[in-house]
C-alpha cells in the first residue's frame, strides 16, 4: 500500500550493509543473525515532544537523540550495537522534517554501524520509540547488581552539563553552545561500555539523574556508597554556574548519558591502562560501602545526606525499564 | 526512581518464566538467549488510540491487540515468539485501566509464552508500541518474496470480519459479539505459521486487507495472481450482508490477522496433512500466475479487475513495515 504515510520505505531505507541482516524493512518482521557464543541486548525508549524535547526541537536532534538514549542503555550493558526498529508518529508527512529527522537518526546510527531493520509509521502527537538490539559475550554484560563494597564508584565525562542547558533554555537564557550540543545531541559511551566489560563489575547511563541512577544500581546491588561531591567531574561552561546551582545539575539532572560504574581493586592496572587510550576522563567519584545509603564526604571531613530533589522539572512522571 | 509512572515494575512484571531470558525488566536493557541455529525476528507496530481503536475500548482488549498485531507479525515468518517489549504513553496512571490493559496483555502472552523483557512509560496521548522477537531456523523463515507461478493461493479462517464490525461499530449498528471479537482480540496464527515452514513458498497476515496485502507479496515475488472472490472464507455472521458490502470488507478490510500464503504443487500433500490437523480452515482462494496484476475469476466464468478502493475508513494514511 502506497500512501502518504508510506515512510519508513522512503526516508529510511538506506541503512548501513550488515552482513548479519537476512532480510530488513519491508516484510512483516526482520531476519537476523546473533553472532555464535552471544546474548542478545535489548532497550527501548520513547522519546514524547514536550517531555522530552521541546516542541520546537531540531528534526536532526530528535532522530540523533531518539537513537542515542537506546545506545546508550546498550553501553551500559557493555554490549555492541547491531540493529534498531522505529516507531514513529506523526502529525504530519512534513517532507524536509522527515529528511532532516532521518539524517540525525543515521549520523548517529552510521557511526555505531547500527542498522534500521523495521518500522512502523502513524500519524498522531510526535512520539518516536526507538528499540536498538545488540549482543555481548555470554555472561559478560555489566548489570547494575554486581557491584561490592570496596569498589571504587567512577563516572565518564562531565555532569550536569544536559541539566543546566535545560535549564538555561527554559529560563530563556542564552544556552553555550557546548551545554546545548550536550542536550540535543548526547554521545552515546559505546566503546566505553565495551571496555569496561570484564573490568567493572556494575554499570549504569545517567539518563535520569546521577543520585538516582547510583540509587538504582545501590539498590540492585544491595549496598551503599559514599560519594565525593567536589570531585563530580565538571565542565568548564558548568564551572560558571553558583556552586548550589551546579551541584543540583549534577545530582539529579539527568540526560548527560554518561556511563557511571564500579571497579574492583583488582582491575585497577587495567583502569589505568584504559585511561591511557579512552579521550574521555574517567572519574572516580566516591566508594561503594556495605552500609545502605549514599553518604557525601566533603573535602573539610563532613558528611552528609545527599538532598532530596525538589520539584522535578526534568522528568518528574515517568521511569524506565 | 519511584513515581507516579514507574509502571512497568509495578504492572508488568508478572511475566512468564523461561529459561533464555537472563535478565528481563529493571536493568538498562533485557539480556536473551537465542538457540543456537535459529534467526532472530524482530516485529514492532503501534497502536494509537483514535487511530488503531475506539478512545472508549475497554483496556483489555487494548492490551491484547497491541500483542497479537504483534505476534501475527511473527506467525506470518513462520517464527516462534519468546520476548516483547512495550512502550506505553499514557494520558494518566489510572491504576483500574492499567491492571486490565496489563491482564489483556499477559493473557495473550501466556497463551504463547511470551516473556516481557522490558519497556518504556510516559505521560502523553494514548499510545502502545509493542515490539516482538521471536525465531525460526535458519534460512527457513516465510519470507513475501518466494511466491512462484503456479503456486495455490491459500488463506486461513475466515475474512472481512472485523472490517465488518468497525463498520457497524461507526455506524452505530448493533455489532454481532463473534464480529466484535474478530475486531477487538484478534487471535495470532502462531502455530500454523510454524507449521507452513518448509510447505508455503511465501506468507503475509492480512492485516491492511486481503487485496493489498496480497499486492505486497506479489510485488515481492515478482508475480501476480487470480483471485476467485466466490471462494473468499465467509462467517455465517457475514454471509447476512449484501454481496457487495460482504465483498468490499473482504478485499479492502484490514484487522482479520489470518496469513494468507503461497504452497507449490511438490506440497499439495503436506497441505492435506495439515488440514486434517488444523482447526482453522485453510481455503484456496486462488493462483499464483507469471502476469503481473490481479484478476478476479469468477463462476460464471467472468474475468474482472478488482474493485479499487474506496475512501478507506479503516486505514488510510499509514503504512507499515
Amino acid at each position: 500500500m502506497t500512501s502518504e504515510f508510506d515512510l519508513i520505505e522512503r526516508y529510511f531505507s538506506r541503512s548501513v550493509t550488515r552482513d548479519d541482516v537476512v532480510l530488513g524493512v519491508g516484510d512483516d518482521a526482520a531476519l537476523l543473525n546473533v553472532p555464535a557464543g552471544q546474548q542478545l541486548v535489548v532497550a527501548v525508549d520513547t522519546l514524547l515532544a514536550g517531555r522530552h524535547f521541546p516542541d520546537d526541537s531540531a528534526a536532526f536532534d530528535i532522530g540523533w537523540k531518539a537513537l542515542a538514549v537506546n545506545l546508550s542503555d546498550l553501553a551500559a550493558m557493555g554490549a555492541t550495537p547491531a540493529w534498531a526498529t522505529l516507531a514513529l508518529t506523526l502529525p504530519a508527512a512534513d517532507p524536509d522534517w522527515l529528511r532532516e529527522f532521518a539524517e540525525g537518526f543515521y549520523q548517529l546510527a552510521d557511526a555505531h554501524q547500527v542498522a534500521l531493520v523495521g518500522g512502523d509509521t502513524t500519524r498522531g502527537p510526535l512520539s518516536v520509540t526507538v528499540q536498538v538490539q545488540g549482543h555481548v559475550a555470554g555472561a559478560k554484560a555489566l548489570r547494575r547488581d554486581a557491584a561490592a563494597p570496596g569498589d571504587a564508584l567512577l563516572v565518564s565525562g562531565s555532569l550536569g552539563d544536559a541539566a543546566c542547558a535545560l535549564g538555561q533554555l527554559q529560563r530563556g537564557e542564552t544556552v553555550a553552545a557546548e551545554l546545548l550540543q550536550r542536550l540535543n545531541r548526547p554521545q552515546p559511551r559505546v566503546s566505553l561500555g565495551q571496555a569496561l566489560v570484564g573490568m567493572a563489575t556494575a554499570a549504569i547511563d545517567v539518563s535520569d539523574g546521577l543520585l538516582a541512577d547510583l540509587g538504582h544500581v545501590l539498590a540492585a546491588s544491595g549496598c551503599g556508597a559514599t560519594l565525593w561531591p567536589e570531585r563530580l567531574p565538571t565542565s568548564a561552561a558548568l564551572q560558571q554556574l553558583p556552586y548550589e546551582q551546579r551541584l543540583a545539575c549534577q545530582y539529579h539532572g539527568g540526560d548527560d548519558y554518561e556511563l557511571c560504574f564500579t571497579v574492583p581493586a583488582e582491575h585497577y592496572a587495567e583502569l589505568q591502562a584504559l585511561r591511557q587510550r579512552e579521550p574521555l576522563p574517567l572519574t572516580e567519584i566516591g566508594v561503594i560501602e556495605a552500609e545502605p545509603g549514599v553518604r557525601c564526604q566533603f573535602g573539610d571531613g563532613r558528611i552528609e545526606r545527599p538532598p532530596q530533589r525538589g520539584f522535578d522539572h526534568f522528568r518528574e512522571d515517568e521511569a524506565r525499564a
